[in-house]
């Protein structure tokens, strides 16, 4: 941990907190306070607050870009400050940083579970803790330890489980795949949970709402404009999207939406 | 200034010049032309524009987290190009950088004021000058000279006083504790100006508007789902929420909406 | 390319990706990953969807306050995964990196043109190559190269032309100047596509919509609170804003507004 890339730390951050206080700052300081030389990443701030699932997809997609070795903190935490336990999750990949409430785990299970870590030492927390704010007084202040060397067994006591969330799981009925819109980009792109693994073998077409798209487009600029399409999106997640347009605004369409891929 | 941590010199920025348009990637192009392996750190660019008192709480709220020594660029400015004075504060905690109107106020006289220099000496400023982005013609290649070692006595002239901004004042009558909402953040949390210090000594409820909240929490999750609650801020002030919500959006309520701690 | 201000190698990033989907840290992990050293400073993320002009003028304003050698990276392609070029212009100021689309071409023309290399050396792209997310998949990768030392030679082969994009061009008629709204930014002020160089040599009234100005103001606070003025911009273009509030707010004004400046 921290090692593998040269001399350059990463931590990265994942959270609600938005960009229009001075949380995320904030939790920037107490890291450079720790950890002057440590690069610190942004994936986002902008999950929808309390999204936890949200936050776990967003940072299961993120981690497999950064450098073995990078430290991945993510809060978005509505339990903060009652029993559920902050952890450290040391995967192959690097350690994972957060509340036990699942927004560490999609990330932590594709990059590989080592070992599971409580926090319990508080020597490496703020001396005075928040019951509201832990990614400044708990996550912040671990991840900068991990990034300067601390091995997370330092950290805390070893735990056999963690809290797990998921995607819902698609289902074929007579040929007929189902699934539904998951996530919603700042583009109004919207994205289901079906990968290509679960495609029909044949032609098929998306049925969604009121919407029925006859076939794959190779790129959003392969359709017409403001024409709706669909896609493999950069997620690996079929897409629904307008050419040159919002679908979520053009469509009505959202998270929740059934999307329906039917054999031609 | 600009040593303290090592070989790391740091410098942030908190302005209410949004994320939208290039004025603080601008802001961070001067600086890294003149202080090449300077970390610039943003506090936030989402201060409401010309929020004067926001702007002077949110630094003095962030400041503290930051390592001795770091440059602080304040920019919250509806009068620039005009003649109030561009400022470097010295401070036992670093030196605040930016317009002479209460912006840096809080924060610095938080820290320890030692010195207050006018910015008078334009060889540190860029050659060309707009009436109307001080942050990237003054105020950004100051920071850069102070995180690279120049002396504040080097920027300008001393003197003796600044514009200051504070918070409205608590009130207590007949033992009934009279504050008011001054934040709300991005979750919709209403931040009032009381802090622990001037709460009645006994238990006591909180009232705003139509709400009257009996108790106060420990956590947010420790109220039910959709509840309206009274926490201790991580900021330190008494703050109403609503659990997995917005209060702004259940209570309709904002800036300037009076509190009362009344005891029970 | 890369040198020219001691060891430390920049990269800037300017799209229209937003910052609620994990795209530009997914951009930020895959250069820390090949280019653990480079300081990559965000200009923009908040270019309209799909605003390649707004894309291009944005990077003119800022690639000229970075330092030489800087990477400069325009993501803004809504041709993405079509035929249209991914491109590496290289300047006297730096390299520019993005589509063939026009978003680099004013930057890179006010830079000074020194050759424009078509990226086909595919070995500096992510082995797995999506048709939605070229700014991951090529643009980050190639710009982690550049950063890191490599020749735009042997990125691809170069090529002749590219495509170009141009504000509307200033007219005119009888004395009267006439011109419009190109942008506006986070505050609200309107800004034109009037520069002082085809201002009338004497005094003269802006109108716009409905609204008349008699002279330019040297400040936003030389207006009375409330009132409109005129100032030359940050931009070096002629800004039509409202003191202490919004322009686009207060007159319901936006880009394609036309703009005259009438001599007196």
């Amino acid at each position: 941990v921290g090692g593998g890339r040269g001399d350059v730390a990463l931590i990265t951050l994942t959270t609600d907190f938005g960009l229009s206080d001075p949380f995320v700052g904030i939790m920037k300081g107490v890291i450079a306070s720790r950890a002057a030389s440590v690069v610190v990443v942004d994936v986002t701030h902008g999950i929808p607050p309390q999204g936890v699932l949200v936050g776990a997809l967003v940072l299961q997609q993120a981690a497999p870009y950064f450098p073995r070795g990078t430290v991945h903190v993510g809060v978005v935490d509505p339990g903060v400050g009652t029993a559920r336990r902050p952890l450290c999750i040391e995967t192959a990949a690097g350690c994972f940083v957060g509340p036990d409430n699942g927004v560490l785990s999609l990330a932590a299970e594709a990059a590989g579970i080592r070992r599971v870590v409580e926090l319990t030492e508080e020597r490496f927390f703020l001396p005075h803790r928040s019951a509201t704010f832990h990614g400044r007084d708990i996550f912040a202040p671990v991840a900068a330890a991990l990034a300067t060397g601390t091995s997370p067994d330092a950290l805390g006591r070893e735990c056999g489980e963690l809290e797990r969330v998921a995607l819902p799981a698609p289902r074929t009925v007579d040929g007929i795949v189902h699934g539904e819109i998951v996530y919603v980009d700042h583009f109004g792109n919207l994205l289901s949970n079906l990968t290509p693994e679960v495609f029909p073998t044949g032609p098929f077409a998306v049925s969604l709402g009121d919407v029925r798209v006859v076939a794959l487009s190779t790129a959003y600029a392969a359709a017409a404009p403001g024409a709706v399409l669909a896609v493999v999106s950069s997620f690996g997640l079929l897409e629904i999207a307008v050419r040159d347009g919002s679908a979520r605004d053009a469509l009505g369409l959202g998270p929740g939406t059934p999307v329906q891929l039917i054999p031609r």
